[in-house]
């Protein structure tokens, strides 16, 4: 299959050129009228063609699909064969998603490398372009496939894992185009990998609140999740006088603002109750039951767990003086992945190169530099995006702020010292 | 259709022959293994008979089933022909029910009457007892029909209601064997009626706490109604610092407890959030939306107005202060009941006057009593339940209070006088 990619006129700026690509690549979806690419459908195959057209547009000397579906295109330093700083994201998205979430960070990896090449630059290191594709952990039960294979993580008992029509991973790379035998190979040898730089928006509205294009991230945070449980007594709503009601309802409402009051109370944690159900749920009935959420994050792993646990208490000490029961249950707990200190440096004086005051924040979703940190150095740019909307039509970001991003990325590649 | 009764014999203690009588209603049921008797049903029907050959049974002079299927039994005093004292409740149930909901009201009256005429003790004024049909507003879009029609107040729009099954009221009151056309002729003349004394179980726990057989219902509560939505903006939990939220759980939980504040605020009011549902309810995405209700009671109509008004302003206040949108939208407004002044003094006295401490307490749930209300002094004896449970087949009462609350039925009839 031909995919056709636009002629992006080099007359314009790196910042209309990347929103130009980003556009192209809207068209790539499984739902006509969405962007809706799942990894290893056809529209991410389609996809993943016009990223390696687009990265031998630029200038990349080799470009290729990797085993599990990966788009690497390199660009060699001054000498053939250096070590490589790794600059990329990921082209898959959620369902009915917006443009820039992962795309970006791909499209900004490009306009790197065309910026060199344009006027044959080449620096002591090579550049490698990545276009992962199992980042948003929607189609598979899998996570950061892509990425964790080159970290020489990646997890084999994942290939049996089924999407919702009962397709294993496996048979869907192979229909992909891709190699299941080959993935070991895919792992990086370290000495080869200098680091990884990841720009993406910031699915928050911290710099849009902060008048600020670009961020330096400090850490992905790590998360843990809890499963909580209220147990009062249901009752009729006229009959039992309020001193002597056990009402779930109020109970888990004073839990949620302890959650709500702790999360608030330290810098760059963050907790929520997301999920909140009431039983039996009738206008003229005291709530008897509260099944609720709490999702806990930090850049600091010993942080959240002390949040989590803080939580836990005053849910415990709330129940106790309620007179109602609280069950607890973990399901989920993922740890921080700082930021390389001196990749932040870099970045930070790249931004500040550039008249940005410089701001340092933790990144609240995970991403594809989690699992890179395991092979190498990461750092992450953070973009703007309006109103801090992501994984919907609406996401949306300014060419000014591409301009900028992909301006301090290229600073920060030139000042760059393996 | 004939309709067995069990003979209950006079050896017993009349709380004994109650419970006797309750235990025989119990197989009067549309769900075998339940106790389940919608207005109008064949269970129904079956169990009007039965509480007319109990009235018969217990020394009635006249027995007869209205136009409405009311079991109305009347026992004359010491002249035919005088004005009556009318006691009663219901025998529909909701689904599942207990046994003693209605019920026990109806079978005290018919032990007041049989104690007096097992000495033929006739006294200056008529007692009627009555068997209402339609207190639980299950089966059709009416209620309260057979005591509002007995007032003058019956609503005859309500015979083109349907059940779920499409049935009119009409039509199933003609197949109970009742009469359409003779609705307008229940309507009581005032002259003729003395008061109405209704005996029910509490339906909640205040008699059980303060070890209590019976209480004095001082008022029937009257109720409002709102439905609240909050709408704040949904965000990623991840990524979203906590001070930049806007989340419309938190506010609605600080809006509960705001309510649960002030429905304690004063004695005898309640408050209650029971419907609470919060979108769009993932553990990693903030709310966006929560909509509730509140159900506030008090036996005092301004009393409870200016409850609703304050949780109004106080729910109005806390959006305001965290940014969110309140809407509120009354839906149900019912006005108290009071008990008239002269029954409540002869009821607390008969109390008293069997050595059990006089409580006076508000009705939480609505009764034939309101409807009454409409035309003659109303009063209400409610007598203990076990947990205050009720609407549940654990509906539970004991037979000591069963002749507690026949024993000051039976002094209060004797001490009234028109």
């Amino acid at each position: 299959m031909t995919t056709t990619v636009p002629h992006i006129p080099l007359a314009q700026t790196p910042g209309s050129r990347a929103m130009a690509r980003l556009d192209a690549l809207r068209a790539f979806t499984d739902v006509p009228g969405q962007i809706h690419r799942l990894y290893l459908s056809a529209s991410h195959r389609q996809a993943a063609d016009a990223v390696a057209a687009m990265m031998r547009d630029a200038g990349c000397d080799s470009v290729g699909v990797d085993a599990l579906g990966a788009v690497v295109g390199r660009y060699e330093g001054t000498e053939p064969g250096q070590p490589a700083l790794l600059i990329g994201s990921h082209i898959d998205t959620v369902k009915d998603a917006g443009a820039y979430d992962g795309t970006l960070g791909v499209i900004a990896a490009i306009a790197v490398i065309e910026e060199l090449a344009r006027t044959g630059e080449r620096l002591p290191f090579a550049i490698e372009a990545l276009a992962f594709g199992d980042e948003e952990n929607v189609r598979f039960p899998s996570n950061l496939s892509s990425s964790r294979a080159l970290a020489g993580k990646f997890d084999v008992d994942t290939l049996d894992g089924r999407d919702e029509d009962g397709v294993t991973l496996r048979d869907a790379l192979v229909a992909f185009g891709g190699d299941p035998a080959g993935i070991p190979a895919l792992a990086r040898d370290p000495a080869g990998v200098l680091a990884y730089v990841e720009v993406h928006i910031e699915q928050g509205p911290v710099l849009e609140v902060r008048d600020l294009p670009v961020g330096v991230v400090s850490a992905i945070n790590g998360a843990s999740r809890r499963r909580l449980a209220v147990t009062g007594e249901a009752g009729h709503a006229g009959t039992v006088p309020m001193g002597l009601r056990r009402d779930a309802l109020s109970a888990a409402a004073e839990m949620a603002l302890a959650i709500e009051r702790l999360g608030a109370a330290q810098a760059d944690t963050v907790a929520t109750v997301g999920r909140f159900v009431v039983e039996p749920g009738a206008v003229n009935v005291i709530p008897g039951r509260v099944q609720f959420t709490l999702d806990a994050r930090s850049p600091d792993d010993a942080v959240r767990m002390r949040l989590v646990e803080r939580c836990e208490a005053e849910c415990r000490a709330i129940a106790a003086r309620r007179g109602v029961t609280l069950a607890v249950e973990p399901f989920y707990d993922a740890s921080a992945a700082p930021c390389d200190p001196a990749i932040r440096a870099g970045l930070a004086a790249a931004v500040a190169g550039r008249q940005i005051p410089v701001l340092e924040l933790p990144s609240g979703a995970g991403h594809d530099a989690m699992a890179m940190a395991d092979l190498c150095p990461v750092g992450m740019l953070f973009v703007r995006c309006k109103g801090g909307i992501s994984h919907n039509p609406a996401e949306s970001m300014t060419e000014a702020d591409a301009d900028a991003a992909i301006a301090v990325l290229l600073d920060f590649v030139r000042a760059f010292r393996r």
